[in-house]
């Protein structure tokens, strides 16, 4: 994508990954570019994750103690300590708008006493975070204080599936007190019902007034669904990994591109969609070049799922000033839940 | 490139390959969607080659007769015979506003009598081409009638480094009539300056009042020096290929945008460029998409280089119109000739 598609689509934030960043071209040669907004030529609002999910999930050899996570990079095997405070630092350097903290990444399925200790360490690991941000918000440091003025930094609830880890870790989080909260540990395996019975039960006990972000979520129906249990971000590789691989997102439901009933389509991915995608070209054309390997079929579906996704947002916004919220949901999962038109 | 690119580039015609479309997704699926235009979405002029040249380089086991070129398919060692007949009647069927006729390409170097050979063969199968063509245009298939209405149908000359050849090529070709005239077999591996004399020689031979086509051309500078020998119209993957190896045509030279020199390098790669990519991204950026292999890296890249071609080619056309294309070819020479500034 570029920036310019990302703004059509009706993008307003787009996350930056602390863990590649970090790595390459490095925080500190970004600092010098003048932070990421700069370097990468974005003027509008950038979250940074806390690095600490791509060690988990892409490092090797990692380590995980109270310090934090000591890993080798998987590009060059070089030995990195990313602590609490290093994953502010790292994040005050790229300048983003939404700082998140580091926080550990369990594997589903994990044991109620696993998951207590591991919430424990993160809500320690939050603190030391906030405040490692509050010392650096007050360090004389001219450039890397210009870089990141004004940045937000999320604590991120832990808790796994147990309602009542949820609950202390959002009490403890909330009483550290951040710009806004994260759910984490969810869409990582469990099942959807249970997912939004935590999504549910932990948003009780976040602020009114204060963002809610649920981490790495989810399909179209995810959005929904948990929009209407109190979140109000979201991040997911979903519309932009499965439009690689051809699976096209539709009001509809899902389709395909590749199948062959595609061959002689002249009609658009979506007839009610206003992408680039779908104003040009017909499923016929995709499927000809998703078939023949062209880097432009990952290019034009790609453009056409985050528009899908951006516009299901834009929808949800409606309906809520609407107070058309719960017929909306009705009918948007009613159609979504045709998973698949195709195989 | 999406189309959209292409359009703001200043592109006004694009070129399709006959030898991949005939095999996936087939001229009879391409007729049936309307014709390439209708089928991808491009409403401005396209030529389509012959397929020849893929058959010569991609195609697995051809053998070349007088009845035209018989070869496997790389894509399922299925077995074709694309005679001249058959380069005419697929072209009709993508229905592409420049058809061109089927040619032998020989391997450089070649003798005097395998080249000469070879050219009287290409003459034969031209002759073969324009009446094959001829008679589409009085066949009462009306569907195809109406995909390559308007059509046009270039010659293509040949005759190796030999003036003598060239000339008789020249000479048969125009005798037959076409549209335009192509110039084949150059561009591939003889010394510029042979390339360049034997351009001299054979546009002496062609229509004033006709388009003159130089197949597989190339550099910038190859631009203005054919322009200045005769030549309006080119086709090369240079400009693509090169960007998705990251290396860039600016107007003072080649650059190699991986090299460690633009790692902080917060300017654009051409500041005389109008393109998305040098409004929007650094050097420094573009250098590290490439490292990390981002997909975006090779878009950019050739945004770019597709739009140095084709304001080098709107220059040229501005100087002849202004009566100062020799000062404007001694100074692009001078710049362009600083091959590349890195490496």
């Amino acid at each position: 994508m570029r920036h310019r598609d990302l703004e059509e689509a009706g993008a307003q934030i787009i996350l930056g990954n602390t863990y590649h960043l970090y790595l390459r071209p490095g925080d500190q040669l970004i600092a010098r570019r003048g932070g990421l907004h700069r370097f990468m030529g974005w003027p509008h609002p950038i979250l940074t994750d806390s690095g600490g999910y791509q060690v988990f999930s892409l490092a090797q050899r990692r380590k995980i103690d109270e310090r934090g996570a000591e890993f080798r990079s998987h590009l060059d095997g070089s030995l990195h300590l990313l602590s609490p405070e290093r994953a502010v630092d790292i994040q005050v350097r790229l300048g983003s708008d939404i700082a998140m903290v580091l926080d550990e990444c369990l594997a589903y399925p994990a044991s109620r006493d696993e998951t207590a200790a591991s919430m424990e360490r993160s809500v320690r690991w939050a603190a030391r975070c906030r405040a490692q941000f509050a010392s650096i918000r007050h360090d004389d440091s001219a450039d890397v204080a210009a870089i990141s003025a004004g940045q937000a930094q999320f604590g991120i609830v832990q808790g796994g599936v147990f309602a009542d880890l949820r609950h202390a870790s959002a009490a403890a989080t909330v009483a550290i007190g951040f710009e806004g909260y994260a759910i984490g540990g969810l869409s990582v395996g469990e099942p959807v019902d249970v997912m939004y019975a935590v999504v549910s039960e932990t948003t009780r006990h976040l602020p009114d007034d204060q963002p809610r972000y649920l981490m790495g979520a989810g399909t179209p129906e995810d959005l929904v669904e948990c929009v209407g249990r109190g979140i109000d971000m979201f991040d997911c590789v979903l519309p932009t990994r499965n439009a690689r691989n051809g699976q096209l997102f539709t009001s509809e439901g899902r389709i395909n591109i590749k199948n062959a009933r595609y061959a002689e389509d002249d009609g658009p991915v979506d007839s009610t969609c206003r992408c680039y995608t779908c104003r040009t070209h017909s499923r016929a054309y995709l499927r000809h070049l998703y078939l023949a390997g062209e880097m432009t079929a990952g290019v034009l579906n790609t453009l056409h799922n985050l528009t899908f996704y951006l516009d299901t947002m834009r929808r949800i916004r409606e309906a809520i000033s609407l107070q058309t919220f719960d017929r909306f949901r009705q009918e948007f999962v009613r159609s979504a839940s045709r998973l698949s038109l195709d195989s």
